[in-house]
Parts: C-alpha cells; structure tokens; sequence
C-alpha cells in the first residue's frame, strides 16, 4: 500500500513507515534516527497504517492495479503463443485490451 | 480531477463540487440546497480544487492514465490493422504491452 499511496503521507509518517518496513528498523532506532519518542514512532506508524488503509479503501488503486496487470499479462502471453493459425487469439487478445482500456 | 480524487474529498465538498461542475448550479442554488452560506459554498469549492490539485501533484494519475491510455490505443489500432503479412506489427504490439504492464 505504501508504494500506491505512500506520496499521501507527511514526510516524518514517510520516513518512519519506510525504516519499520523496508529497512526493519526497531522503534527505538528509529526514534533515535528521527528524534521522538519511541512512543511518537509507535502513534506514527499506526497513523499512517491508517491512512494507507483508509486511501486504500477510497480510491482502490492496488485492487484495479491486480485486475489489470492479469488481464494485461493474459493477453501477452496470447501474443507470445500467436503462430498465426488461429485467428480467434488475436481477437480475445482485442477484446481484452478493449476491456482493459475501459477499466484503466 | 475529481473522477480521480472525489473519493478523497469529504461527503460536503464532493457535493459542492458535483453540483458546481456538473450540475452548473449557481453558488446560491448550492448553497440553499446544501443550507450553507453562498460564502461556505465558496470556500468549500476553493478548499476542494486546492486538494483535488494537491492529490494530483502527489499521485500524478491523471498524467499515468493518459500516458497509458495512448500506448494501449496504440497497441490497439496496430492489432485492428494487422493482416498476417506484417509481422513487425506484432513485435511492437508487443513491445507496447510489455511497456505497459512496467508503468501500470
């Protein structure tokens, strides 16, 4: 979620999502990195938990971005298969892309 | 913007916005239906572009549909035109997609 909606996040929340998850930081290094308590990193972190799942909620970006990557990917294997004696792949390989232009 | 990021806005100014924009109702109008003062129906409007403009400068996914929206056009027309007789036209359909599904 942090990769869809991280840009949301004030920068402190940011720093302190990216040490815990990225760079598995404790709490207490990190409140010594950003000079807060190890009490303010542990209210941060849930904070923008938070609002990465509330952001997540509201414009479902992760959802759309799964349902299209599998219809994209459907139909660049049906091209990659495409030997030319079966037209009928070429028009789901169409008739996906189409799909997926009306749900981008 | 707002087909974007409305989601975002809170219940009052998406109504403000929808009525303003889409409606072309006039500040008044709004404002008696929404029992406001024409005032508020301002400065909730103004307050919503400034974050409607704010979510976009962040997440950029205007910008992102309309780059991709053009590449799978692209792909789209090239498949139409394809006869069997011209190959390349598939490599490059190809090429497109697998762009794609990078900046999904």
């Amino acid at each position: 979620m942090y990769d869809f909606y991280g840009e949301l996040l004030s920068e402190k929340q940011r720093i302190v999502v990216d040490c815990y998850y990225n760079d598995n930081f404790s709490l207490g290094e990190i409140a010594e990195k950003v000079n807060i308590s190890r009490q303010g990193v542990y209210d941060s972190l849930k904070r923008a938990e938070e609002l990465l799942r509330e952001y997540d909620s509201k414009l479902k970006l992760m959802e759309k971005y799964k349902v299209n990557k599998e219809l994209l990917k459907k139909a660049i294997e049906n091209l990659k298969h495409y030997d030319g004696n079966k037209p009928d792949i070429l028009d789901e390989v169409k008739e996906d892309l189409e799909q997926l232009l009306k749900q981008l």
